[in-house]
């Protein structure tokens, strides 16, 4: 069976394991005061041009927007993100949990954009009452978005000025980041990222670590006492090394680079081959998740030998199905998924 | 000046003054433990014509939101509301403060209904990434609505029923619930209401009281420790016999019916003088709030001697403006309105 | 029956129901923009001598203590509180409600020191695992304590100075104050406590009004948004003026002052009749809560004629309770206090 | 530089690490729904002799206390633990941030016992005013203690019942339970534990795991829609089956109970070597912490060698330090230290 599901389903790049078994015994202090997070905070900052960055590794990506979202947001007020946002859909509430109130645009594929952010905080504060409304102070945007789809340079400059000209702060989270940073037609350096947004991060789960998500604070701008933060949301890994290390592999040598160009180059092939065959995408883009419009008798012939996500009823007779590749995608499963198509 | 602000902004009906002081010397226990309150509790149980129901006192109608809310949706869980509905916009991100995320139908007129309830909820249980979802628990609905229209009978029991159906509460806020009680075309009684709902308040702060909210848990359903989850939350008034002194004055000889006639009639005087004029009404309902649509230049000659409510902008012309009536709205008031629209 | 069980068991002074009975039917805006209200702000601040001050008003002391420390409180840190104290021990957990941990200190006689509070953040700051720990942000004093003491201004002001030395902001409760500046031996005026403190509030509920407590940031440090914050808690009264009024009725020719020492002078006078008749007091103090070690056959005795309130078990056969006077305590109840003891 | 700080400053059983890495390009389901979780949840019921019981597994030790704590405790009522316990002093406020409050018994020895418990209930429900404080739920015990101490089958057995006749739930943190269950004098074996308690879990990051902890509900009782609670948290592992890996080593040929002697074994020694030399033991116990009063000198002389960890002071010469063995600690390095005393 071949598993299209998500890209999430393997491990570790094998360079991670090797390294995580060959300090396996070395004596270490826990929660990330150990040598190779530094390391790896140090490789970090150098890819991000960004001398000035806080770097903090934490598990995983629900835990990461729920710590830094809360940390960065007043207790009174909200983040603003897509309809279609991770924290607005799948998070299971976890931002509600911290008190915050997710404050939702229009996402047409997966994006918000700068002119719906200003008219949305034009018309809140015009109206007489919005005191007795939850001010928006975070926007969230994720890169790629839910849909796969990247913001450009442009957009994402326009988005952090209007941000900035309403005293918000700018949190891209980038559970998918170097699947972006890879793929065709994206403009949006690291570097660039570093510069224009407040807060972001750079996920390993889902791009060749067991686990791990390295938050980058671009100003020198950590939350006060953000370790303890951590800790507060139960977020605070004892073996933090175990996070240091695998982001010290992944910035090195650019393993992150060509690991997820790896996953686009698969999805791109598929991406052809659905078009050749007369499929029609939902939501079109250039990254490693494919959302393919499918009719039901498809959908059930297929899932004899792969399995796929499901995203969302197109109509009575059609899904829209998502097909994911990852750093581990083979040559051969992509060969063996263009065959059945 | 005239003021058609809103419903709040005069004192209380001159019986319960009285009362409050007649009664002002008198040594009475706390936290609801008074004559008074017991007394008021029955004669709401006979007004809904429910024996079993449990009935609290809290201070306002967001503090009765939050409380009631909080108290009968499991931590995990949330509550579905209009996406106009006043815990969705209007209580500063109260739900939120304690943890449950607002997940919002759209709401034409201010309403939710049935069909789309229970699409809502076949689409989530349907859904098998749900487990990463807030799952509805609550369902919660205005009467009348934040744009003051009317569930009907057939409405109200339609969504209880779609609500049972899928293991969740139905709570009715009435912050000007005898508004609608009272208002023509209306069908749904205080008994109905009783009947239908799991839980449901009769606004006091809003029609007749200086303030005050009257909470019915309609099956002998009341919260474990609702007294200290009151308290919890900041809700629990010291001299609760002064919420027990209002309900039982509001519920003595049907004061609560005369007195909300009283504003349903001087919107209806209001609503008909509109018409005559060429104003268009925004949403068409019958109670004390009135929706209408109105070009700036009326707005700004009107600014000059009657306070309005600002809704909504229309167009680039035109703007919702309220005009809301109340217990305390005198003819005179009405007459000079009408003479200056 | 005779009550002296709290001083909140009657409802207003008499000229707070006039003035709210005279101005019942005036058209005032709500949440507190009303004219009544700025006038009431005035006269404390001037009470104060305190001109920066910002001045708001709540409904109760719960409520207040939970808006203000969740409002001044970073969301990772905790208040510093006598064991004894209110929210530490009275207030169901609605301080832990907004996510804040209680962290409590001794509390002799119901008061902390700057000695302990000293060595209780020497310690935290020298313990090389207090990121794993909750910091101190805000220390929380009764004046006067849940036993009735009062703290001198030699107290206060080293509280003050061992808080801002550790970068806390100290919180004085005042649901008694008003019992605490008329006692004998008290060296703490109203001024004094307006320079020292960082907030502060003067209650009404249990001196004089129906309800309603000011909260004075003596710096004109209000926190951001203070409004927004006080709705989110479900604490923003619609009809604010009925606070305005009330403390703009107790702030004019020093109506609390007068009031208040009805109050110790009664309980005064109870006082010297317990030690005459040879009763213990268990906590000494000249404020108007008088805590009695009594055998149960004397509580039992009294009980058929006067209501008190307990404390705590004091040994097997004897019981710390308390007598409460208030504005209210006549001398005619008391003279039949004294003469059943 | 020895090191005897911790038992997490080494990575995993070599075993556990040839596992991830046999299994690294295996594909498999996320959050738990693999064929290592069922098959380590299996093992762990047989271990327990519980085939009704549910297992879970979690990341790390505060983010399990929280998220079991939060999904067992009603909204509005509290956990008691001892004053020394983890949830009450070392999670920076975790359990606070959902809500709830800390009740905290006095800890001789870094235990509770069931007449404390037993006072402390009688006396909340006899306490007329208990409707204003927080209700106990839950009760937490860690075993062994955070002094390293140990429950007997009767002392477990009791605070057991105390809790159940006070309609409470009782919760067992075992991160260092396998150091518990292998120590001298231990009568409480992982069957009795499952009988007697209502949830517990079985720690692996300190006992031979890289990460992970395995939360058992012992009746079948696992909350409604854990997962979902799970997710909430932010403790849901996208590539759960890491920690179905590491717990089905563990639970192998009792891997579990031989490296959790080995830490004992070395303690024991070392305990032998204190004791020879005249150095005093703070708090008595068989397991791996050793809490030993040093003089200032001593500590100076040995932290040019050997990292301890740091506990509280003793004295104005003196403090107690913890030295502290895991599964890793070799025979060289104990007789190092031993040498070095």
């Amino acid at each position: 069976m071949l598993d299209f599901t998500n890209d999430y389903n393997e491990g570790a790049h094998p360079r991670i394991l090797e390294r995580i078994t060959e300090t396996n015994m070395e004596q270490l202090p826990g929660y990330g005061y150990d040598r190779y997070s530094d390391s790896a905070k140090e490789k970090i900052r150098q890819a991000c041009a960004c001398p000035d960055a806080d770097v903090w590794f934490l598990v995983g990506g629900t835990q990461t927007n729920q710590t830094v979202i809360d940390a960065i947001t007043p207790s009174y007020a909200g983040v603003v993100s897509a309809a279609s946002g991770h924290v607005s859909v799948h998070e299971a509430g976890a931002i509600e949990a911290t008190g915050h109130k997710v404050l939702t645009l229009p996402s047409p594929n997966g994006k918000i954009n700068a002119a719906d952010l200003e008219q949305y905080c034009a018309d809140f504060y015009a109206d007489g009452n919005h005191e007795h409304m939850v001010y928006p102070s975070t926007v969230y945007v994720s890169q790629p978005s839910e849909y796969g789809t990247l913001y450009s340079k442009a957009e994402l400059t326009a988005i952090a000025e209007t941000a900035h000209k309403y005293n918000m702060q700018l949190f891209l989270d980038g559970a998918r980041l170097c699947y972006g940073l890879t793929a065709e037609g994206n403009d949006l350096t690291l570097e660039d990222i570093a510069r224009i947004v407040d807060v972001f991060y750079i996920g390993g789960t889902k791009v060749g670590a067991l686990f791990g998500e390295a938050v980058v604070f671009t100003k020198h701008n950590s939350p006060a006492h953000f370790t303890t933060q951590i800790k507060r949301h139960g977020a605070l890994l004892a073996k933090g090394w175990l996070l240091g290390l695998q982001f010290d592999t992944l910035f090195t040598d650019q393993l992150y680079t060509r690991i997820a160009r790896n996953a686009n180059d698969k999805a791109d092939q598929i991406r052809a081959a659905l078009r050749a065959k007369g499929y029609s995408i939902a939501y079109e883009n250039t990254t490693n998740q494919i959302f393919v419009i499918m009719d039901q008798p498809t959908i059930e012939r297929l899932s004899e030998n792969v399995r796929m996500g499901f995203l969302e009823k197109y109509d009575k007779a059609h899904s829209v199905m998502r097909i994911c590749t990852s750093w581990a995608t083979t040559q051969e499963h992509t060969d063996q998924l263009i065959a059945l198509l």
